[in-house]
């Protein structure tokens, strides 16, 4: 993700930002107060792996060091996910909001799981949080929903939130068993070695966690939606649903129900004139169900790189215009 | 769709405007700059089919004198289409802007002829433009594909942009003749007595020329959108698209080629896992293909008096979020 928002930020400028630090375990570290070169980040991470053959005034920062030194106006956090613990994501963003910088997170775990503390430290700072990424990548349901439809009155949002287990059931519609729709999966990279998050429905959990907490103004975590994952679906079961026009989708949902949220992760039959029906593969889409508008659907990309980096880049643009493009 | 502006603005309150007058040639006229009630005036006209037989300081101002004399700040225009003149619309909307007060409008007449004329004039007096309701009535996508999509870089736009054609081609699809299917249409209320508007694909065109002028930068006029409408279909060929995996769709299309654009509307052979193809009745829905999210579609709500109501309401907010709550 890194990548592709480096990627962007190099080839559709001009973006009134500068990249100042970059910090990664694994590739390394450069802070550089005037500005880095995105395109010799790009070239030289392809070249050799990592990017601390290039030459910047510091090198060496951990990510703690690059929070607090780097001088950035915001901290963008992408280390991978984790939604057991949160972290280490969760003690970076609560570092950079502490110090009052803005900041973006692709990462679910700490929305997950610490979304309320989170955003009223945020609050508390003056801080803004930017978390378009966590949920269906760069496709920008989030805004959508907060900026365009709140005032509609959402009653209840349906989503297809993972690629990974849409794409084996889409696969196993077309005549393969799970197992063999798994692999294929894995091959293509869609899914881990170890593809529980997905096909166990925790991933999908974690995002309608945040779906209810950016949206509905739930406190919401990922263990308060119930969940049921497609791995015990077998084929018949597909063919059985489609018989009677309907599809089987894993469907994260969250219903408002008089003063409480019903939220839920399981696979449900589709009718196949429903807009989630159709949508295949490793795309996703999200149904908001309005009191003024009836339905609305969103459908895009789920996943990918630059798609992810497109959701950091619509954050960043989105906190210049609420600063008003003053530093503060 | 005046009534299901007052009536949002009567049921989900608190919505920090007034209603300061309401001018329509059919149903009366009235003014009090201390602000109209808008249950009385629902009450009123649902009772006589009338609003003048309410109270208020001001009477029968005709749209010239309501938009000089009411002090309002915003001038909401909803008078009738008419795709040939633009009027009286577009005579309303310069008289406002050349005024300096802020504009929404409904009405896809003024932007599908003289868009440019009076975005230039809104530009040169600082007035903001709302024209969320000539495109998929409330289901935000103008400001959509304008405000969150941008950046991703817009290569083309597909839609079905007219719910009356997509009702009786879904008709035909489930076996109904042309006729059949069309005076089922005008029966419900979505077709009018003269459906060549629809049917010839003129009102898919004027959305198409908005678009093209709204979220490419272009400067299309109606007429300059190829066209050719749904009126000549014959059943055979919806069963043969359908045999071969597709659905006949009228679909709006804008593509940037080169330096150019191509805009047009036209019945397509849409293939049944495209999203577009899933969209039935009178639903509308558009295709945003994007460099770096590929495609992203948006459907919803394509009609209606409170949906596009909403689109009012929404348009009302991004000028009050706009002006920073501020009056001028």
């Amino acid at each position: 993700v890194g990548q592709g928002l480096v990627r962007i930020l190099r080839d559709r400028k001009p973006f009134p930002f500068a990249l100042v630090a970059v910090s990664d375990p694994a590739k390394g570290s450069l802070a550089d107060p005037e500005g880095l070169d995105p395109d010799a980040l790009l070239r030289t991470v392809s070249d050799s792996g990592r990017i601390d053959s290039l030459a910047a005034p510091f090198r060496g920062w951990e990510a703690t060091q690059t929070i607090a030194e780097s001088g950035a106006n915001v901290v963008v956090e992408m280390s991978p996910t984790d939604l057991t613990t949160g972290e280490p994501a969760t003690g970076h963003l609560r570092h950079a909001i502490e110090m009052g910088l803005d900041v973006v997170t692709t990462n679910k775990g700490p929305l997950a799981l610490h979304y309320r503390e989170l955003t009223d430290l945020a609050q508390s700072r003056d801080v803004l949080v930017g978390m378009e990424g966590t949920v269906l990548s760069g496709t920008p349901v989030l805004a959508f929903g907060r900026e365009l439809l709140k005032a509609a009155g959402i009653r209840s949002i349906s989503g297809i939130l993972n690629g990974t287990t849409n794409y084996i059931l889409s696969r196993m519609e077309a005549g393969a068993e799970y197992a063999e729709a798994l692999s294929e999966a894995q091959r293509k990279g869609y899914a881990e070695a170890d593809p529980r998050g997905d096909v166990e429905g925790s991933d999908a959990a974690a995002k309608v966690a945040i779906l209810a907490n950016h949206l509905l103004g739930a406190d919401l975590r990922l263990g308060d939606v119930e969940r049921e994952g497609i791995a015990g679906i077998a084929r018949a079961e597909i063919e059985n649903a489609r018989a009677a026009g309907k599809r089987i989708k894993l469907v994260g949902r969250l219903e408002t129900e008089n003063e409480g949220l019903r939220a839920s992760v399981r696979p449900a039959h589709v009718p196949l004139d429903h807009p989630l029906a159709s949508v295949g593969g490793v795309s996703n889409a999200l149904t908001f169900e309005t009191e003024i508008l009836g339905e609305v659907t969103v459908s895009g990309p789920g996943a990918g790189r630059m798609e992810t980096g497109y959701a950091v880049v619509s954050d960043l643009l989105s906190i210049l215009r609420e600063r008003g493009g003053r530093r503060r």
